[in-house]
Protein backbone atom coordinates (compact mmCIF):
# COMPACT_ATOMS: atom_id res chain seq x y z
CA UNK A 1 0.00 0.00 0.00
CA UNK A 2 1.11 3.69 -1.08
CA UNK A 3 2.09 5.26 2.38
CA UNK A 4 -0.29 7.99 3.29
CA UNK A 5 0.26 11.06 1.75
CA UNK A 6 -0.11 13.69 5.27
CA UNK A 7 2.04 16.52 3.32
CA UNK A 8 -1.35 16.62 1.20
CA UNK A 9 -2.90 16.98 4.50
CA UNK A 10 -0.68 19.79 5.62
CA UNK A 11 -0.53 21.88 2.35
CA UNK A 12 -4.58 22.27 2.91
CA UNK A 13 -3.64 23.56 6.14
CA UNK A 14 -1.44 26.53 5.14
CA UNK A 15 -4.18 27.40 2.89
CA UNK A 16 -5.80 28.28 5.98
CA UNK A 17 -8.77 25.55 5.67
CA UNK A 18 -10.89 25.35 8.70
CA UNK A 19 -11.24 22.06 11.39
CA UNK A 20 -13.96 20.94 9.79
CA UNK A 21 -12.23 20.76 5.97
CA UNK A 22 -8.83 19.54 7.60
CA UNK A 23 -10.69 16.73 9.39
CA UNK A 24 -12.77 16.05 6.40
CA UNK A 25 -9.33 16.06 3.71
CA UNK A 26 -7.95 13.10 6.55
CA UNK A 27 -11.15 11.29 6.69
CA UNK A 28 -10.86 11.11 2.59
CA UNK A 29 -7.37 10.45 2.33
CA UNK A 30 -7.65 7.55 4.93
CA UNK A 31 -10.87 5.89 3.40
CA UNK A 32 -9.21 5.95 -0.11
CA UNK A 33 -6.81 3.70 0.85
CA UNK A 34 -8.56 1.71 3.56
CA UNK A 35 -12.04 1.85 3.43
CA UNK A 36 -14.57 3.04 5.83
CA UNK A 37 -14.16 -0.55 8.13
CA UNK A 38 -10.47 0.16 8.09
CA UNK A 39 -10.14 3.60 9.00
CA UNK A 40 -10.46 4.70 12.59
CA UNK A 41 -11.95 8.09 14.39
CA UNK A 42 -8.50 8.14 16.57
CA UNK A 43 -6.56 7.72 13.05
CA UNK A 44 -8.20 10.45 11.11
CA UNK A 45 -7.85 12.99 14.11
CA UNK A 46 -4.03 11.80 14.02
CA UNK A 47 -3.72 12.64 10.03
CA UNK A 48 -6.03 16.43 10.14
CA UNK A 49 -3.58 16.82 13.50
CA UNK A 50 -6.63 17.96 15.58
CA UNK A 51 -8.09 16.71 18.97
CA UNK A 52 -9.94 13.55 18.70
CA UNK A 53 -13.40 15.45 20.56
CA UNK A 54 -12.88 17.86 17.38
CA UNK A 55 -14.15 14.89 14.89
CA UNK A 56 -16.42 13.83 17.74
CA UNK A 57 -17.33 17.55 18.05
CA UNK A 58 -17.88 18.16 14.31
CA UNK A 59 -19.50 15.23 12.81
CA UNK A 60 -20.68 12.82 15.47
CA UNK A 61 -20.00 9.49 13.79
CA UNK A 62 -17.68 8.05 11.27
CA UNK A 63 -21.09 7.68 8.83
CA UNK A 64 -21.81 11.40 9.34
CA UNK A 65 -18.29 11.86 8.30
CA UNK A 66 -18.90 9.63 4.69
CA UNK A 67 -21.82 11.28 4.27
CA UNK A 68 -20.34 14.98 3.99
CA UNK A 69 -17.09 13.78 2.40
CA UNK A 70 -20.18 12.61 -0.75
CA UNK A 71 -21.93 15.77 0.03
CA UNK A 72 -18.82 17.91 -1.01
CA UNK A 73 -17.79 16.47 -4.30
CA UNK A 74 -21.52 14.65 -5.78
CA UNK A 75 -23.11 17.86 -6.00
CA UNK A 76 -19.89 19.69 -8.03
CA UNK A 77 -19.65 16.68 -9.91
CA UNK A 78 -22.94 15.90 -11.21
CA UNK A 79 -22.72 19.71 -12.21
CA UNK A 80 -20.00 19.39 -14.08
CA UNK A 81 -21.48 15.60 -15.62
CA UNK A 82 -24.64 17.58 -16.90
CA UNK A 83 -22.44 20.98 -18.27
CA UNK A 84 -20.45 18.38 -20.71
CA UNK A 85 -23.88 15.93 -21.51
CA UNK A 86 -25.56 19.24 -22.26
CA UNK A 87 -22.58 20.35 -24.86
CA UNK A 88 -22.67 16.80 -25.99
CA UNK A 89 -26.01 16.58 -26.82
CA UNK A 90 -25.77 19.17 -29.33
CA UNK A 91 -23.09 17.23 -31.37
CA UNK A 92 -25.49 15.98 -34.51
CA UNK A 93 -23.50 13.29 -35.41
CA UNK A 94 -24.21 9.99 -33.88
CA UNK A 95 -21.50 8.51 -33.31
CA UNK A 96 -19.37 11.60 -31.89
CA UNK A 97 -21.93 12.72 -29.33
CA UNK A 98 -22.15 9.25 -28.01
CA UNK A 99 -18.62 9.88 -27.52
CA UNK A 100 -18.68 12.83 -25.81
CA UNK A 101 -21.91 11.59 -23.61
CA UNK A 102 -19.37 8.66 -22.51
CA UNK A 103 -16.85 11.56 -21.65
CA UNK A 104 -19.34 13.39 -19.77
CA UNK A 105 -19.26 10.49 -17.42
CA UNK A 106 -15.83 9.64 -17.34
CA UNK A 107 -13.78 12.93 -17.33
CA UNK A 108 -14.98 14.00 -13.85
CA UNK A 109 -13.94 11.07 -12.46
CA UNK A 110 -10.47 11.46 -13.31
CA UNK A 111 -9.83 14.82 -12.28
CA UNK A 112 -6.38 15.93 -10.73
CA UNK A 113 -6.62 15.11 -6.70
CA UNK A 114 -5.94 19.26 -6.50
CA UNK A 115 -9.12 20.00 -7.34
CA UNK A 116 -10.62 18.73 -3.95
CA UNK A 117 -14.64 19.85 -4.69
CA UNK A 118 -16.34 18.14 -8.14
CA UNK A 119 -15.06 14.90 -8.10
CA UNK A 120 -11.38 13.75 -8.63
CA UNK A 121 -9.52 10.36 -8.83
CA UNK A 122 -9.33 10.38 -4.47
CA UNK A 123 -12.56 11.02 -3.67
CA UNK A 124 -13.39 7.99 -7.05
CA UNK A 125 -11.21 5.53 -5.05
CA UNK A 126 -13.25 6.16 -1.89
CA UNK A 127 -16.49 5.41 -3.75
CA UNK A 128 -14.65 2.61 -5.61
CA UNK A 129 -13.41 0.73 -2.31
CA UNK A 130 -16.53 1.49 -0.13
CA UNK A 131 -18.43 -0.58 -3.59
CA UNK A 132 -16.13 -3.14 -2.89
CA UNK A 133 -16.90 -3.44 0.98
CA UNK A 134 -20.64 -3.64 0.59
CA UNK A 135 -20.61 -0.52 2.39
CA UNK A 136 -24.94 0.05 3.44
CA UNK A 137 -24.14 3.49 4.44
CA UNK A 138 -22.76 4.29 0.92
CA UNK A 139 -25.01 2.70 -0.90
CA UNK A 140 -28.17 4.32 0.42
CA UNK A 141 -25.83 7.55 0.10
CA UNK A 142 -24.79 7.03 -3.59
CA UNK A 143 -28.48 6.05 -4.14
CA UNK A 144 -29.40 9.56 -3.28
CA UNK A 145 -26.70 11.71 -4.27
CA UNK A 146 -26.10 9.94 -8.20
CA UNK A 147 -29.05 7.67 -9.12
CA UNK A 148 -30.55 10.94 -10.99
CA UNK A 149 -27.43 11.98 -13.07
CA UNK A 150 -26.98 8.59 -13.60
CA UNK A 151 -30.92 8.12 -14.99
CA UNK A 152 -29.58 10.94 -17.07
CA UNK A 153 -26.67 9.26 -18.77
CA UNK A 154 -28.73 6.47 -19.46
CA UNK A 155 -31.50 8.43 -21.36
CA UNK A 156 -28.69 10.40 -23.22
CA UNK A 157 -27.21 6.95 -24.73
CA UNK A 158 -31.17 5.36 -25.18
CA UNK A 159 -31.15 9.03 -27.70
CA UNK A 160 -27.70 8.15 -29.61
CA UNK A 161 -29.22 4.70 -29.62
CA UNK A 162 -32.99 4.39 -29.73
CA UNK A 163 -33.08 0.38 -31.17
CA UNK A 164 -30.79 -0.38 -27.67
CA UNK A 165 -32.82 -2.06 -24.65
CA UNK A 166 -32.91 0.45 -21.64
CA UNK A 167 -32.18 -2.54 -18.74
CA UNK A 168 -28.70 -3.43 -21.58
CA UNK A 169 -27.68 0.12 -21.16
CA UNK A 170 -27.81 0.31 -17.19
CA UNK A 171 -26.24 -3.02 -17.19
CA UNK A 172 -23.71 -1.45 -19.87
CA UNK A 173 -23.05 1.89 -17.63
CA UNK A 174 -22.51 0.01 -14.52
CA UNK A 175 -19.68 -2.58 -16.10
CA UNK A 176 -18.23 1.10 -17.40
CA UNK A 177 -18.23 2.41 -13.42
CA UNK A 178 -16.53 -1.05 -12.74
CA UNK A 179 -14.14 -0.56 -15.08
CA UNK A 180 -13.39 3.05 -14.00
CA UNK A 181 -13.06 2.29 -10.27
CA UNK A 182 -10.70 -0.64 -11.04
CA UNK A 183 -8.46 1.55 -13.33
CA UNK A 184 -7.79 3.93 -10.12
CA UNK A 185 -7.34 1.85 -7.22
CA UNK A 186 -5.53 -1.36 -9.76
CA UNK A 187 -3.69 0.30 -12.54
CA UNK A 188 -0.10 -1.62 -11.86
CA UNK A 189 -1.56 -4.70 -14.05
CA UNK A 190 -1.06 -2.98 -17.24
CA UNK A 191 1.94 -1.86 -16.80
CA UNK A 192 3.18 -5.67 -16.04
CA UNK A 193 1.44 -7.05 -18.97
CA UNK A 194 2.50 -4.39 -21.51
CA UNK A 195 5.65 -4.79 -20.20
CA UNK A 196 5.97 -1.23 -19.39
CA UNK A 197 4.71 -0.15 -22.57
CA UNK A 198 1.47 1.65 -21.19
CA UNK A 199 0.88 2.52 -17.62
CA UNK A 200 -2.08 2.11 -15.41
CA UNK A 201 -1.17 5.92 -13.76
CA UNK A 202 -2.08 7.47 -17.27
CA UNK A 203 -5.30 8.63 -16.79
CA UNK A 204 -5.33 10.60 -20.60
CA UNK A 205 -4.96 7.29 -22.09
CA UNK A 206 -6.89 5.54 -19.97
CA UNK A 207 -10.29 8.15 -20.25
CA UNK A 208 -9.49 7.66 -23.90
CA UNK A 209 -9.47 4.30 -23.89
CA UNK A 210 -12.45 3.89 -21.21
CA UNK A 211 -14.88 6.12 -23.53
CA UNK A 212 -13.49 3.94 -27.28
CA UNK A 213 -14.74 0.85 -25.56
CA UNK A 214 -17.97 1.73 -24.43
CA UNK A 215 -18.75 4.09 -26.63
CA UNK A 216 -18.61 0.98 -28.64
CA UNK A 217 -20.07 -0.92 -26.60
CA UNK A 218 -23.30 0.93 -26.50
CA UNK A 219 -23.42 0.98 -30.50
CA UNK A 220 -23.54 -2.92 -30.25
CA UNK A 221 -27.17 -2.61 -28.67
CA UNK A 222 -28.02 -1.05 -31.88
CA UNK A 223 -27.49 -4.29 -34.09
CA UNK A 224 -29.66 -7.35 -32.94
CA UNK A 225 -27.74 -9.57 -30.45
CA UNK A 226 -28.66 -12.43 -28.10
CA UNK A 227 -28.96 -10.72 -24.85
CA UNK A 228 -31.93 -11.94 -23.52
CA UNK A 229 -34.73 -9.67 -22.82
CA UNK A 230 -37.62 -10.11 -20.91
CA UNK A 231 -41.14 -9.46 -21.85
CA UNK A 232 -41.37 -6.67 -18.86
CA UNK A 233 -38.11 -4.71 -20.52
CA UNK A 234 -40.55 -2.59 -23.15
CA UNK A 235 -38.09 0.65 -23.21
CA UNK A 236 -38.71 3.24 -20.88
CA UNK A 237 -38.03 6.73 -21.50
CA UNK B 1 -23.81 -6.36 4.51
CA UNK B 2 -25.13 -9.24 4.35
CA UNK B 3 -24.66 -12.03 7.25
CA UNK B 4 -22.57 -14.60 6.97
CA UNK B 5 -23.07 -17.75 5.85
CA UNK B 6 -22.16 -20.14 8.65
CA UNK B 7 -24.47 -22.69 7.17
CA UNK B 8 -22.68 -22.71 4.10
CA UNK B 9 -19.30 -23.66 5.97
CA UNK B 10 -20.92 -26.35 8.02
CA UNK B 11 -22.52 -28.15 5.39
CA UNK B 12 -19.15 -28.47 4.22
CA UNK B 13 -17.88 -29.93 7.58
CA UNK B 14 -20.51 -32.75 7.67
CA UNK B 15 -19.43 -33.45 3.94
CA UNK B 16 -16.49 -34.63 6.29
CA UNK B 17 -14.52 -32.19 4.96
CA UNK B 18 -10.23 -31.94 6.89
CA UNK B 19 -9.60 -29.34 9.49
CA UNK B 20 -7.56 -27.25 6.43
CA UNK B 21 -10.18 -27.35 4.05
CA UNK B 22 -12.82 -26.00 6.79
CA UNK B 23 -10.24 -23.16 8.42
CA UNK B 24 -9.72 -22.41 4.17
CA UNK B 25 -13.81 -22.41 3.80
CA UNK B 26 -13.97 -19.91 6.59
CA UNK B 27 -11.58 -17.55 5.58
CA UNK B 28 -12.35 -17.37 2.27
CA UNK B 29 -16.14 -16.70 3.22
CA UNK B 30 -15.35 -14.16 5.22
CA UNK B 31 -12.64 -12.50 2.70
CA UNK B 32 -15.44 -12.22 0.65
CA UNK B 33 -16.98 -10.07 2.24
CA UNK B 34 -14.52 -7.72 4.46
CA UNK B 35 -11.47 -8.48 2.37
CA UNK B 36 -8.18 -8.72 3.91
CA UNK B 37 -7.35 -6.03 6.52
CA UNK B 38 -10.91 -6.97 7.92
CA UNK B 39 -10.87 -10.14 9.03
CA UNK B 40 -9.04 -11.55 12.26
CA UNK B 41 -7.89 -15.30 12.71
CA UNK B 42 -9.80 -15.81 15.65
CA UNK B 43 -12.54 -15.13 13.48
CA UNK B 44 -11.77 -17.36 11.03
CA UNK B 45 -11.56 -19.79 13.55
CA UNK B 46 -14.68 -18.92 14.73
CA UNK B 47 -16.40 -19.73 11.84
CA UNK B 48 -14.57 -22.63 11.14
CA UNK B 49 -15.58 -23.94 14.79
CA UNK B 50 -11.74 -25.25 15.28
CA UNK B 51 -9.64 -24.09 18.16
CA UNK B 52 -7.42 -20.50 16.97
CA UNK B 53 -4.18 -22.37 17.59
CA UNK B 54 -5.07 -25.21 14.85
CA UNK B 55 -5.75 -22.21 12.40
CA UNK B 56 -1.79 -21.35 13.07
CA UNK B 57 -1.18 -24.49 13.26
CA UNK B 58 -1.71 -25.40 9.81
CA UNK B 59 -1.21 -22.10 7.97
CA UNK B 60 0.95 -19.75 10.24
CA UNK B 61 0.02 -16.56 8.91
CA UNK B 62 -3.02 -14.79 6.91
CA UNK B 63 -0.84 -14.05 4.38
CA UNK B 64 -0.41 -17.90 4.26
CA UNK B 65 -3.84 -18.76 4.10
CA UNK B 66 -4.43 -16.01 0.94
CA UNK B 67 -2.33 -18.02 -0.90
CA UNK B 68 -4.11 -21.14 0.15
CA UNK B 69 -6.91 -20.04 -1.05
CA UNK B 70 -5.39 -18.91 -4.46
CA UNK B 71 -3.95 -22.36 -4.83
CA UNK B 72 -7.18 -24.51 -4.97
CA UNK B 73 -8.50 -22.07 -7.16
CA UNK B 74 -6.35 -20.31 -9.78
CA UNK B 75 -5.14 -23.81 -11.33
CA UNK B 76 -8.61 -25.13 -11.99
CA UNK B 77 -9.49 -22.21 -12.99
CA UNK B 78 -7.24 -21.38 -15.51
CA UNK B 79 -7.19 -25.15 -16.27
CA UNK B 80 -11.12 -24.26 -17.58
CA UNK B 81 -10.32 -21.03 -19.09
CA UNK B 82 -7.52 -22.66 -21.23
CA UNK B 83 -10.08 -25.57 -22.44
CA UNK B 84 -12.74 -22.72 -23.52
CA UNK B 85 -10.70 -20.77 -24.98
CA UNK B 86 -8.64 -24.05 -26.98
CA UNK B 87 -12.55 -25.09 -27.94
CA UNK B 88 -13.29 -20.74 -28.92
CA UNK B 89 -9.72 -21.45 -31.37
CA UNK B 90 -11.13 -23.72 -33.45
CA UNK B 91 -14.57 -21.10 -34.44
CA UNK B 92 -13.92 -19.98 -38.01
CA UNK B 93 -16.05 -17.08 -37.93
CA UNK B 94 -14.10 -14.15 -36.18
CA UNK B 95 -17.00 -12.39 -34.37
CA UNK B 96 -18.60 -15.66 -33.37
CA UNK B 97 -14.89 -16.17 -32.40
CA UNK B 98 -14.12 -13.00 -30.14
CA UNK B 99 -17.37 -13.80 -28.14
CA UNK B 100 -16.66 -17.25 -27.49
CA UNK B 101 -13.11 -16.37 -26.13
CA UNK B 102 -14.27 -13.67 -24.03
CA UNK B 103 -16.91 -15.82 -22.85
CA UNK B 104 -13.63 -18.26 -22.04
CA UNK B 105 -12.42 -15.42 -19.77
CA UNK B 106 -15.66 -14.72 -17.82
CA UNK B 107 -17.82 -17.64 -17.31
CA UNK B 108 -15.53 -19.80 -15.31
CA UNK B 109 -15.41 -16.36 -12.91
CA UNK B 110 -19.28 -16.72 -12.60
CA UNK B 111 -19.66 -20.18 -11.56
CA UNK B 112 -21.90 -21.20 -8.68
CA UNK B 113 -20.53 -20.99 -5.13
CA UNK B 114 -21.18 -24.83 -4.54
CA UNK B 115 -18.22 -25.34 -7.37
CA UNK B 116 -15.12 -24.80 -4.47
CA UNK B 117 -12.46 -25.03 -6.79
CA UNK B 118 -11.79 -24.02 -9.87
CA UNK B 119 -13.04 -20.24 -9.92
CA UNK B 120 -16.78 -19.22 -9.07
CA UNK B 121 -18.25 -16.10 -7.40
CA UNK B 122 -16.80 -15.91 -3.94
CA UNK B 123 -13.35 -16.52 -5.00
CA UNK B 124 -14.05 -13.79 -7.77
CA UNK B 125 -15.20 -11.53 -4.89
CA UNK B 126 -12.05 -11.95 -2.56
CA UNK B 127 -10.16 -11.11 -5.74
CA UNK B 128 -12.33 -7.86 -6.18
CA UNK B 129 -12.14 -6.92 -2.54
CA UNK B 130 -8.49 -7.58 -2.09
CA UNK B 131 -7.77 -5.81 -5.51
CA UNK B 132 -9.36 -2.86 -4.19
CA UNK B 133 -7.74 -2.73 -1.09
CA UNK B 134 -4.20 -2.87 -2.72
CA UNK B 135 -3.42 -5.72 -1.26
CA UNK B 136 0.43 -6.31 -1.82
CA UNK B 137 0.46 -9.89 -0.69
CA UNK B 138 -2.57 -10.23 -3.39
CA UNK B 139 -0.76 -8.23 -6.28
CA UNK B 140 2.18 -10.70 -5.95
CA UNK B 141 -0.25 -14.13 -6.17
CA UNK B 142 -2.47 -12.64 -8.73
CA UNK B 143 0.96 -11.97 -10.72
CA UNK B 144 2.15 -15.82 -9.88
CA UNK B 145 -1.34 -17.22 -11.05
CA UNK B 146 -2.94 -15.22 -13.25
CA UNK B 147 -0.43 -13.11 -15.55
CA UNK B 148 0.14 -15.88 -18.24
CA UNK B 149 -3.16 -16.98 -18.49
CA UNK B 150 -4.43 -13.13 -19.03
CA UNK B 151 -1.75 -12.67 -21.74
CA UNK B 152 -2.84 -16.07 -23.63
CA UNK B 153 -5.99 -14.24 -23.31
CA UNK B 154 -4.55 -11.08 -24.97
CA UNK B 155 -3.28 -12.96 -27.83
CA UNK B 156 -6.34 -14.77 -28.75
CA UNK B 157 -7.91 -11.45 -28.89
CA UNK B 158 -5.50 -9.90 -30.95
CA UNK B 159 -6.08 -12.90 -33.13
CA UNK B 160 -9.56 -12.06 -33.67
CA UNK B 161 -8.12 -8.51 -34.29
CA UNK B 162 -4.94 -8.73 -36.21
CA UNK B 163 -5.20 -4.38 -36.64
CA UNK B 164 -5.63 -3.94 -32.43
CA UNK B 165 -2.63 -2.32 -30.80
CA UNK B 166 -1.36 -4.67 -28.05
CA UNK B 167 -1.45 -2.44 -25.35
CA UNK B 168 -4.93 -1.47 -25.79
CA UNK B 169 -6.32 -5.10 -25.68
CA UNK B 170 -4.81 -4.80 -22.36
CA UNK B 171 -6.16 -1.88 -21.01
CA UNK B 172 -10.17 -3.22 -22.14
CA UNK B 173 -9.06 -6.71 -20.52
CA UNK B 174 -8.60 -4.66 -17.53
CA UNK B 175 -11.94 -3.13 -18.32
CA UNK B 176 -13.69 -6.54 -18.46
CA UNK B 177 -12.33 -7.64 -14.92
CA UNK B 178 -13.46 -4.69 -13.24
CA UNK B 179 -16.74 -5.12 -14.57
CA UNK B 180 -16.74 -8.67 -13.65
CA UNK B 181 -15.88 -7.67 -10.26
CA UNK B 182 -18.08 -4.90 -9.69
CA UNK B 183 -20.80 -6.58 -10.95
CA UNK B 184 -20.06 -9.53 -8.81
CA UNK B 185 -19.31 -7.11 -5.14
CA UNK B 186 -22.15 -4.45 -5.74
CA UNK B 187 -25.01 -5.64 -8.44
CA UNK B 188 -27.98 -4.05 -6.78
CA UNK B 189 -27.40 -1.10 -8.33
CA UNK B 190 -28.89 -2.02 -11.49
CA UNK B 191 -32.02 -3.45 -9.74
CA UNK B 192 -32.98 0.11 -8.92
CA UNK B 193 -32.16 2.05 -11.90
CA UNK B 194 -34.13 -0.34 -14.29
CA UNK B 195 -36.55 0.02 -11.81
CA UNK B 196 -36.53 -3.62 -11.04
CA UNK B 197 -37.10 -4.93 -14.91
CA UNK B 198 -33.37 -6.60 -14.55
CA UNK B 199 -31.63 -8.19 -11.84
CA UNK B 200 -27.72 -7.59 -10.64
CA UNK B 201 -27.86 -11.19 -9.41
CA UNK B 202 -28.43 -12.57 -12.87
CA UNK B 203 -26.15 -13.87 -13.66
CA UNK B 204 -27.10 -15.45 -17.26
CA UNK B 205 -27.63 -12.02 -18.14
CA UNK B 206 -24.03 -10.69 -16.69
CA UNK B 207 -22.22 -13.14 -19.03
CA UNK B 208 -24.24 -12.12 -21.79
CA UNK B 209 -24.00 -8.53 -21.05
CA UNK B 210 -20.33 -8.57 -20.29
CA UNK B 211 -19.28 -10.76 -23.53
CA UNK B 212 -21.23 -8.68 -25.65
CA UNK B 213 -20.08 -5.79 -24.65
CA UNK B 214 -16.91 -6.38 -24.53
CA UNK B 215 -16.41 -8.28 -28.00
CA UNK B 216 -17.57 -4.64 -29.19
CA UNK B 217 -15.13 -3.15 -27.56
CA UNK B 218 -12.19 -5.37 -28.80
CA UNK B 219 -13.69 -5.14 -32.77
CA UNK B 220 -13.71 -1.65 -32.22
CA UNK B 221 -9.32 -1.81 -32.38
CA UNK B 222 -9.88 -3.00 -36.04
CA UNK B 223 -11.22 0.30 -37.02
CA UNK B 224 -8.83 3.60 -36.75
CA UNK B 225 -9.52 5.82 -33.85
CA UNK B 226 -8.06 8.40 -32.13
CA UNK B 227 -6.87 6.43 -29.34
CA UNK B 228 -3.35 7.56 -28.84
CA UNK B 229 -0.47 5.16 -28.73
CA UNK B 230 3.15 5.82 -28.13
CA UNK B 231 5.84 4.75 -30.49
CA UNK B 232 7.42 1.86 -28.27
CA UNK B 233 4.21 0.08 -28.23
CA UNK B 234 5.01 -1.33 -32.01
CA UNK B 235 2.41 -4.22 -31.90
CA UNK B 236 3.89 -7.69 -30.03
CA UNK B 237 2.98 -11.19 -30.73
Amino acid sequence: MASLNKKNVRSYKSASKNTPELILDAAEELMSRRGFHGVSIREIANLAEVHLGSVTYHFGTKENLLEAIYERHAQPMNLRRSDLLAEAARITNLSERLLAIVRAFVVPAFSSQSDVSGGGARFTRVRAILSMEGNEAAQRIIASNFDETSAAFVDAVLECCPRANRSSVVWRCHFLLGSLYYTLVSGERIDRLTHGDSSGADHHRAIDELSHSFAAAFSDLQNNNDTPVTKTEERQT
